[in-house]
């Protein structure tokens, strides 16, 4: 197997409004099955997710968790008014979103946003965002794309963050590989590949953060072109989470 | 950025003794600063990490799991022997390697190995034979690449399995975006990139698993080179790892 995959070059800064899918067509020359990997942060800039701090009204709660955490009361706020359930308070906020992403921080973003009182949400239905960028690309060049999108996310047992698909259009969220026989003929039992979080990794590394960052990478030469998909096929069902249940019955 | 990836052909199968650095040479025309992503299993048999079930001495404890969660005696005892921690016994075992890896039955694998009672496990010391396969290949090209041994593992919270790294050599292990400026000139604080696990999980997807598995992926047009590093750069230290104390609090 054999793939490229490159940054689209000349994103301008994304505006609430903008079409991503539309900008994608004018800024690169695409190929059937592509894969297109796009940072949560445009899609949220382009839905316009960003929130003033001031404009959050503060509860007891968030008050509570802020003199445990040391974040701005209004932070915490934000980040609870995203969450369905809260896992970890303190040093950082590990929460349940309301889209079924389990992160630190709802993975809302202080970075990259014009004024400094302002933070980014991430967008409110990331599949939904996911499969308007795809429609779009299918209706101005006629080809079935991919889309991702993504957050970066830190890890357990691990240091440091990798990229991670929060929405999806067009793809197989994983690989299967149960059933299927191994090198001396006996059955695979347990490998199910979630490629799209692998795909979102890489395209992590092209992507870049900071000023220098190009939020868009296409993966092209593989196909995992699938019509009908969710995240949510992703996200491991609580009873089925030994991890998830042990942060419960700890942190009561 | 811009990078190609693809799996190396025509790799036959792996026996003990075979020069894994000396195969990639012969097969394939390597660049300088190729990322080289090797699988574990091939890296293993390489270094006749293969056990015959029958040789493993059962003990009470390896009993008592294995009444728990179904798995054969034998495989639990050997899972132990390679551990030094562990965190859940069922209806897995997630352990902590004596190689520093948090990861389900410490990586055992019962697939691609011959005979099935045997059973295949994890590098005695991944670094050192990821070491070993970045200095052949600079002893027979004069090229300086970087490799990355991987296998695949489970995640909190989300469904299925991606490819991480286990041992490196030649690579750096993450990318710090620390103090470096976003957009609007202020400063992250947060983003180191696990860049290995990030390159393990892409190549993942080119291997493939299964009869039709090609263990070995170059990816080639970045450069992520340094001379000296481990991967136990990237291996949390307990008191960070929130959730590793949650488990151990939950299994006493």
């Amino acid at each position: 197997m054999k793939a490229t995959a490159f940054a689209v070059e000349n994103i301008p800064l994304i505006k609430p409004g903008n079409d991503i899918g539309r900008l994608i067509v004018e800024k690169t020359e695409l190929e059937e099955h592509d894969i297109i990997v796009v940072s949560s942060t445009i899609v949220s800039k382009s839905d316009n997710r960003i929130l003033p701090l001031d404009n959050v009204k503060v509860t007891p709660k968030a008050k509570a968790i802020s003199k445990k955490n040391g974040n701005d009361p209004r932070f915490v706020q934000a980040v609870l008014n995203e969450s369905s359930e809260v896992f970890i308070e303190s040093p950082f906020l590990l929460v349940l979103t309301k889209s079924g992403s389990i992160c630190v921080n709802a993975g809302i973003d202080h970075s990259n946003v014009q004024g400094s009182e302002n933070i980014l949400l991430l967008p409110e239905d990331p599949d939904r965002s996911a499969k308007k960028i795809k429609e779009t690309i299918f209706e101005l060049t006629g080809k079935k794309v991919s889309v991702i999108i993504t957050d970066t996310n830190g890890r357990a047992f691990r240091m440091g963050q990798t990229g991670a698909a929060i929405g999806i259009a067009g793809i197989m969220p994983t690989r299967d590989w149960r059933g299927t026989k191994d090198l001396f003929g006996r059955v695979l039992e347990v490998k199910n590949e979630a490629i799209i979080d692998e795909f979102a990794g890489f395209a992590n590394i092209l992507m870049g953060e900071g000023n220098g960052g190009t939020p868009i990478v296409i993966i092209r030469g593989l196909n995992f072109y699938r019509e009908s998909c969710s995240i949510k096929e992703l996200y491991r069902p609580e009873t089925e989470d030994m991890i998830r249940r042990a942060l419960i019955s700890r942190s009561v």
